[in-house]
């Protein structure tokens, strides 16, 4: 099912997922006077707490499942894991956006890489590894340092592991659990940026503009916008950002993360592609005239996007384990807007909040 | 119980009413990650969706009364015409922000006039009115026009008729159902001006922009900030604001609405107070650095009140009625912010949604 109508008002979005960008959302649906149902196996889930009508189900659960679909009118996912099974399951019966075949590239590092090399576009040179044997011809390939990457259910930096001069190789494939790998080699980037995109039905794409991103522990840290870049640069992240939007016929937001590799090198390169709202695209919420989430409520209601318009210059900062403890400093500090997510406890890397600072000064100083 | 710590995250806002400005104080205090608890008598009120805890039940009904105040941390309500008993129950189980001492004031017009008349602030001349003959000697002493009053529940114009030089004051007096009253003298104002201000529990007022507002048959229409209003009558507004505040103890967000007089006459004339939210600070969602919303959270939370910024100038639009229907043409306006409260009727008068318009340019053309 995909050729939906636009949603009125009073419609139903179904959310797969139940943390911070699920709730987020929900909160942007209501805005819009849609309402939002949650499916998620966690009673604990954080989006829980600001929608009526949730579903606590695993997503293997074909009847919760079922169930779910029949509730709403939409469907779309907070984060990019979803089994395959059950998006497509859920796709027999309603629309959901965005289509499940772009879960299938994206869920698979190699799948994705091919994608988007396909495409013309940058990325690090990369080789599929799925022994030790082969990790040892790649790295002949590849060269030192490395980066050695399963091919999926990876992120904040978990399955992933650097070689470098003296790393074995034997612990670097047991390091990742021995699973299907890519090897990558490790780029020598000046800095970290990433676009935010949103794509309508009807193929309409917005761009936020070029966000610059520093990592801590492999946890995004620190976003500031406008990234510190050319305008050439920001010009081929855009353009990078739709092209991989349109050739997925993309219908919501997207983010692509991308490095910029030291001066003398050429282009930008993909790091990755979320298909789904990006935590690098937090800053909206207050610094732009649209956020992500509405945008990608926009997009997946059928209803047209906005043109974001940025406010100043901005920086967003996350609150990660106990630094969620420093809300009541932020609450004081005159520029910042606090956002908290309502998590029930605290652990390390644990995205727990986040704060937004804007400065309207057009010379940017915060 | 009132001598309450700051909540902690993860703590419980009771909301007394389930409209839109419970609904938009939920969704602020989820913001900041506090939980909200919605007590409502209506399963049809719109606050319900953006909330996963809730109870129906009348505001008479002491066993839920007791329930909601040990499930939540501290309560507050969205509207005036809390029954005076409900909140006085409450406020003996759980800190009751603002006091219910305000509700005893405010619900009731001669009260209210009074304490303001007290505090030295201009009103519009009032005489009390209890019977069809103390009707005959107000309006000599008032004189035509007047606007006779009933002194409890009344609100978007209900509850209230014109006295102009025909009308019979027999027919009035039946047409606010012939129950105690004020009539007040017909202010011939040049423009009508309101200022939302938060006070927290330290003492400290903040007051946001003094904005003007357009009524259509008694129901707001259009506000716009700045007012244009000279910088000593601004002033002025947001003194007697606060003035209300200190004396009322105030902990939250109030709003005073206030008539501009025509050139001649002295002082700025408060009309009423609201002590509450207000549809006059809806602005503030997208308007300026902080809502009218979240400092009444922040507020009730014991958390410091934050300064607020305006961020260019703005007009908020109210969609009354079946002009909800004309949301898609704002979701194409380039400069409009939309809100619905997604409620499930249409109704001639009821407020449905508004419109924010922002613009940047300091000149001041949207």
């Amino acid at each position: 099912m995909s050729a939906a109508r636009p949603l009125s008002p009073g419609a139903v979005v179904g959310i797969l997922g139940g943390g911070q960008l699920g709730r987020m959302l929900a909160m942007a649906a209501a805005r819009l006077g849609l309402k939002a149902h949650i499916y998620s196996p966690d009673p604990q889930s954080c989006a829980l707490e600001v929608v009526r009508r949730h579903t606590l189900a695993d997503y293997g659960d074909e009847a919760a499942l079922d169930g779910f679909a029949r509730e709403v009118d939409v469907i779309t996912y907070e984060f990019e894991n979803v089994p395959a099974d059950a998006a497509m399951f859920l796709a027999s019966r309603r629309p959901v956006m965005p289509d499940p075949s772009v879960l299938a590239t994206t869920q698979d590092r190699l799948i994705e890489k091919d994608f988007i090399a396909g495409l013309g576009v940058a990325t690090a040179p990369f080789v599929r590894v799925d022994s030790p044997a082969e990790l040892s011809r790649a790295i002949e390939t590849i060269g030192r340092p490395a980066v050695l990457k399963t091919r999926r259910f990876g992120y904040d930096g978990k399955g992933q592991v650097t070689i470098r001069d003296g790393t074995a190789l034997e612990a670097a494939w047991r390091a990742i659990g021995g699973r299907p790998a890519i090897l990558e080699s490790f780029v020598d980037f000046e800095r970290e940026i990433s676009v935010v995109a949103a794509r309508e039905r009807g193929g309409r794409v917005e761009c936020f503009d070029v966000t610059e991103n520093e990592h801590r522990d492999h946890i995004l840290k620190v976003s500031r916008v406008p990234a510190l870049v050319s305008p050439a640069i920001a010009d081929a992240a855009q353009a990078i950002a739709e092209t991989i939007a349109r050739a997925f016929d993309y219908v919501g937001v997207l983010a692509v993360e991308m490095f910029v590799p030291r001066a003398g090198e050429t282009a930008v390169m993909v790091n990755e592609v979320a298909p789904r709202v990006h935590n690098s695209g937090h800053w909206t919420l207050d610094g732009a005239s649209v956020s992500q989430f509405e945008q990608h409520i926009r997009a997946i209601a059928g209803w047209p996007l906005a043109k974001p318009v940025r406010r100043g210059r901005i920086e967003m900062i996350n609150l990660i384990g106990e630094e969620v403890e420093e809300y009541a400093r932020w609450l004081a500090e005159p520029h910042a807007k606090v956002h908290l997510y309502g998590k029930a406890h605290v652990r390390p890397g644990r995205k727990m909040g986040h704060v937004t600072c804007v400065s309207l000064d057009p010379a940017g100083h915060i």
